[in-house]
């Protein structure tokens, strides 16, 4: 496999990692996300970690990409599905994950997306409503 | 990888299919869906093959499986992200997947299964409307 599906839920994108991460999969990944979020105008990137046993400086560094490309077109990235011990891991790393949110899993992150923009159900686009509410 | 990770979305359950099916991971993913479909009370289960490049009668069979499974347990199985190419091999192989709903994206297949349950934002418990409409 040589892409990994991208979601659209609603205004946000989701994105499961299941496999073994490398070079090129990872890039190919931050393009059809950049893609995906422009062409579909998503507020929201959910990246689910669920299945991954460790995420190493590699991992880390690209979920900061996807979290700064993101950020640059006005989607929030948030990542959820962490294990304990990728936590631990992570934080002993001293890998913080800095420019990225975490939620503990994927209703938890869409209503963390929710928040800033008026997601759901309506499809009212950009009303005028950014309050900036404590970002 | 031994498990494919399940993420509960509302009431509903979302499987992505990103590597190759093999027998112990396709029962390993029964299984699970099975745990999670009455542990949470989902109503239904999106599975997404937008990953898949082919579809043969190894995955129809599970496919059928799950929905097999999750219909005893009151649940909807819908098969969303079929690629075109997908499509015209199962009806070349003679599999029709007839107990299992299809969806274009994740967005209509949620659509489907709120369409039978008070799906949405409302935590609504079955609260007997079940109208068995046209099923």
């Amino acid at each position: 496999m040589d892409r990994i599906p991208i979601l659209k839920l609603g205004k946000a994108l989701l994105v499961t990692i299941q496999v073994d991460m490398h070079d090129q999969l990872a890039t190919a990944l931050e393009e059809d996300l950049t893609n995906m979020i422009v062409s579909t105008g998503a507020r929201g990137v959910l990246i689910d970690i669920s299945a991954l046993d460790i995420v190493d400086s590699f991992i880390g560094r690209m979920l900061d990409n996807i979290a700064a490309v993101s950020r640059i077109l006005d989607a929030d990235t948030v990542v959820v599905g962490m294990r304990p011990a990728v936590a631990i891991t992570l934080v002993e790393l001293g890998l913080s994950l800095g420019g990225v949110k975490t939620a503990l899993d994927v209703d938890r992150g869409m209503a963390l997306i929710s928040q800033r923009t008026s997601f759901g159900h309506t499809d009212a686009d950009d009303d005028g409503d950014e309050e900036d509410a404590g970002d």
